[in-house]
């Protein structure tokens, strides 16, 4: 009986996070990992305070190469098959904050091409107007628009294939269906395509001919790729791209489950306030039965998909989240009082990022390459 | 026990030309086609007359729609691994004369990418130089440059990409590994090769959004490519591209073996005089033991290496040719004789293409086409 999955296209179960990290082969961000980060920062982000960001691989070897003088950039991406959701952000976010902490290039890929490989009923047209649509929400982020590359893979194939090419070559059919358990029946563009990620992990290196780093912030989900990246790394005598792995945002119908395609389990960029409300006012929590017994035993907010917002999201600070907890557990706060308080700040949070989307669309030339 | 071998990239063996029409599932060009495309071009090219192409598929649908207005272009192409030599010619000298007679477009694909992660020793860097050599043979044999683009993969990804990725998306791994023999220890840029190798035959209609048929001259041993081709094109709904098969050019080193990767069983475009000769010298003919012997019998033209190199290219006269073989069938002709006859016939062309080779050098830019 399988327990959960987790694959670049599938995510579904209950995860247990501690087994992908031994299955998969990362390490855990540990502490004194942590502390270094801030030695080198000054803070930490709470994305990795509070370990959503959790496994890494080499992030301890490209930290002390950076202290050494040997620069790094980063790597990151997004799949265009629909509109992006908050759980989308999160290594996003995270992202931004080392770009602006490090001051160091980011290179974004939105491989349309994928999208439009793995689901059956999306058109490459589709895929397209979805990739220019979530770039809006990149750049709304703030991304240092002199220091990130934008580009979609149809648009930038040119600069992408030669190395994919390299890449390819050096992967067989075997090697990446027992990576991804595809079988014969997948078409020969996603089995191709795994190729297409790896490219931008070194093209940094490829065009600069001397030593650099390249760092990739992703979900767990996305680890896959990168360790046959890291295999062909060694062959072809390029720098091992490192990683650092987000657990994946919760969803509100239930911790069990993923968030990625139902529609109510999670809140879109798209969604206007009304939906918002509803979206929170259905999500499961961890209230008791009735009232009465909330207010005797307290709420269980590690069950709790309403806490993991603000957990994930929308309390960056550490002493108000706790309060937020305690206040849950010993019976202060009601559910409603949560939902009413987090649909306020999700819809504000999301007001101010539509009002930089709109803005973001005469700023696309600025993030956006092409061949 | 295999008889003989005909893949993209693997020819061996004894081969049966007629086993290959019906294995293949493609039809002869027979006299009433052929009297077809007297009709509509005035003549007859030898290489059509001699059936060394001699296999199509829906060639007689694509004349019968031309006379019915609806316009065709050429597509051939050139996996650069190496110099070309002379067997290499025969579906380009048909192909001009094609494009000539019926005044199209041709496309010529020059496949960097396939050679590359084919040939496991082959760097990209070479691929593309080879890619470069090649062209100038290309654009030596006279082409119309109004109406020929030629391109390099890489160089043109971005074109092709797209209309790839579509083809790529309704091929599976088990449909392309039946059709080409692949076993899951092949690289994963060879599997999703052929795709690239589809999106020329598309292009023109998806650039004009009107019918507009394809016809592709080839050596047979490219038919699975576009067999592929042709499944798919029904599934999305484009003309499926038709064909005209050629025969292999045969070896110097006995008919029963093709000439590819032998160094000394064919004649590169860049071997000298003195290469020439010493090649021609060695030819296995269809001459006898001794002179006397060959002055009583006569040779046999038909197991003759020579023989088939005017039959193949160096004798279009077809009542030269007659006689050339009835000399030697009545013992009238030597080897040797045939051998200094062609030697000088192979060496005056080669002087002549290499001039237009070096001609073609400032012509590059109206021939080649990159994104």
């Amino acid at each position: 009986m399988e327990e959960f999955v987790v694959t670049p296209w599938e995510v579904r179960g209950k995860i247990n996070y501690d087994k992908l990290v031994k299955n998969f082969g990362t390490k855990y961000i540990d502490e004194s990992l942590l502390q270094k980060i801030k030695k080198l920062t000054g803070d930490l982000h709470f994305l990795l305070r509070r370990k959503i960001f959790y496994s890494h691989r080499d992030l301890d070897k490209l930290l002390n190469d950076y202290e050494r003088g040997i620069p790094f950039y980063l790597y990151t991406g997004r799949g265009p098959s629909g509109h992006v959701h908050l759980g989308h952000l999160i290594p996003w976010i995270l992202t931004k904050w080392l770009q602006d902490r490090f001051n160091v290039k980011l290179l974004f890929q939105i491989t349309d091409d994928e999208k439009f490989l793995f689901k059956k009923t999306l058109s490459l047209e589709d895929a397209l107007n979805y990739a220019y649509d979530n770039i809006l929400d990149i750049i709304a982020l703030g991304f240092d628009h002199r220091k990130t590359e934008i580009f979609i893979d149809t648009e930038y194939i040119k600069s992408l294939y030669k190395i994919a090419l390299k890449v390819a070559k050096h992967l067989t059919y075997s090697t990446v269906k027992a990576a991804f358990g595809f079988d014969s029946s997948y078409n020969i563009g996603a089995i191709f395509f795994t190729a297409i990620q790896s490219a931008p992990a070194f093209i940094e290196y490829e065009r600069n001919k001397r030593l650099i780093n390249c760092l990739i912030p992703c979900a767990i989900d996305q680890d896959p790729h990168f360790r046959l990246t890291r295999d062909v790394a060694k062959v072809l005598k390029y720098p091992k791209p490192c990683l650092i792995h987000s657990k994946f945002f919760p969803s509100l119908s239930g911790l069990d489950k993923m968030s990625s395609s139902e529609e109510v389990s999670c809140i879109y960029v798209t969604d206007d306030e009304e939906l918002v409300r509803k979206k929170i006012w259905k999500a499961v929590t961890g209230g008791r039965g009735t009232v009465k017994e909330q207010r005797e035993k307290g709420g269980i907010p590690k069950n709790c998909s309403i806490f993991m917002y603000y957990y994930y999201l929308f309390e960056p600070d550490d002493n108000k989240l706790r309060e937020i907890e305690n206040k849950c557990k010993n019976g202060e706060l009601l559910c409603g009082d949560c939902k009413e308080d987090l649909i306020l700040r999700i819809n504000k949070f999301l007001k101010e990022h539509r009002k930089k989307r709109e803005k973001a669309k005469d700023l696309i030339d600025k993030y956006l390459v092409r061949d």
